[in-house]
């Protein structure tokens, strides 16, 4: 990360005894020491625009759009003008859980080979961040709208499962994973900020409604 | 290297602990494992027509070209097709010295920022081999002629280096890094094969004459 200039690195459930260690080594970077601490990846990306997951799976059953590195960069690139853009690493050892990526507006795979697919997790993250700095010449555009944060989808995601709960929608399509599937439906919209507020109103109006009718008694 | 399909890994000078250790631990992989062991920087890029030298450094005098990575993989996808190219790392610690660098063609640093420019090895290792292979549709063109081969620009060397010596060149012109210098004076040469072997043979006629010359007892 600060070989490429990024400075912003965001942990999310860390192991605690290792992290402490590492930030306190002879020697550790300014950047982990600035590190930020989280405990769910919705809290660690609330303030982002957008949500990229990288994976080596390519069999599996992704939900999400998934693009190579090179063609994963160029959007990126042109994001980060005015936004806040989130690259969501997971572990060395289980990558991201299918939780981790729901939060994802989509994924994004280093162009391994396929007799060797999973890399070494700080070698992917060099990899990554020096496609995104790699021939800077590459113009980088600002986009007309202002996004939603990764915080107001969330929002909008809190307020539709509820709406969805509530209204029994849910109860009637039972499956394991529906949170997730909700929330890779929300972060489909992609939203401009604007029409997140308007959405979230439209959201929170349907849930009161549904709840005061199915328990009428404080209205009377 | 395995992620990015390179399979062809040469170790120079190795800490023989150390490897043998990482060569039988569980899990080493095939590449580990067919890893081959030269004593010195000539013998292991002897069968290259191009050897290209990794650095940091940007500001000690360096003696040949450097290039951003991505400029110096798009040279080097040129001569992938019917050479044997050589990347040559030097130590996490020290880097390639100034003797490892007089064996190269020409040098290629990552674009890291002025702040970091020192990166891991294996991330920096990383990085290269994924520019190389990178946006796979970029065409590999093959050149015309074959050009000589690392270890007969060696022996041109070689050979170069006691003419001088025989001529008293050297002598009169003393400087610690003249083996150095020379080397580089002859990659730069960028012989094709069938010239090395001309060169050689009129270097080798040459040594003979001022080495009879000087000791003309055994001609009489």
């Amino acid at each position: 990360m600060s070989n490429f200039g990024f400075r912003h690195l965001r942990i999310v459930n860390s192991y605690q005894p290792a992290f402490r260690e590492a930030r306190s080594a002879v020697g550790a970077s300014a950047l982990l020491a600035s590190a930020e601490q989280f405990k769910t990846v919705a809290e660690a990306v609330a303030d982002c625009t957008l949500v990229v997951g990288t994976t080596a799976v390519r069999h599996r059953t992704l939900h999400q759009p998934l693009r190579r590195l090179e063609d994963g960069a160029r959007l990126i690139r042109k994001r980060l003008g005015s936004n806040c853009v989130a690259l969501l690493f997971g572990s060395e050892k289980f990558g991201l859980s299918n939780d981790d990526l729901s939060h994802c507006h989509w994924l994004m795979r280093v162009p391994t080979v396929d007799a060797n697919i999973s890399m070494n997790l700080g070698q992917a993250v060099a990899v990554c961040l020096y496609e995104l700095i790699r021939d800077a010449k590459t113009p980088r555009q600002t986009e007309k709208l202002p996004l939603a944060s990764a915080a107001e989808m969330e929002r909008i995601t809190t307020m539709l499962l509820d709406a969805l709960h509530l209204s029994g929608f849910l109860e009637l399509r039972r499956v394991a994973d529906s949170d997730q599937r909700i929330r890779r439906l929300v972060r489909r919209l992609n939203l401009p900020a604007r029409d997140a507020v308007i959405w979230l109103g439209i959201l929170r109006q349907i849930a009161w409604k549904m709840r005061s009718d199915s328990d009428p008694a404080p209205r009377r």
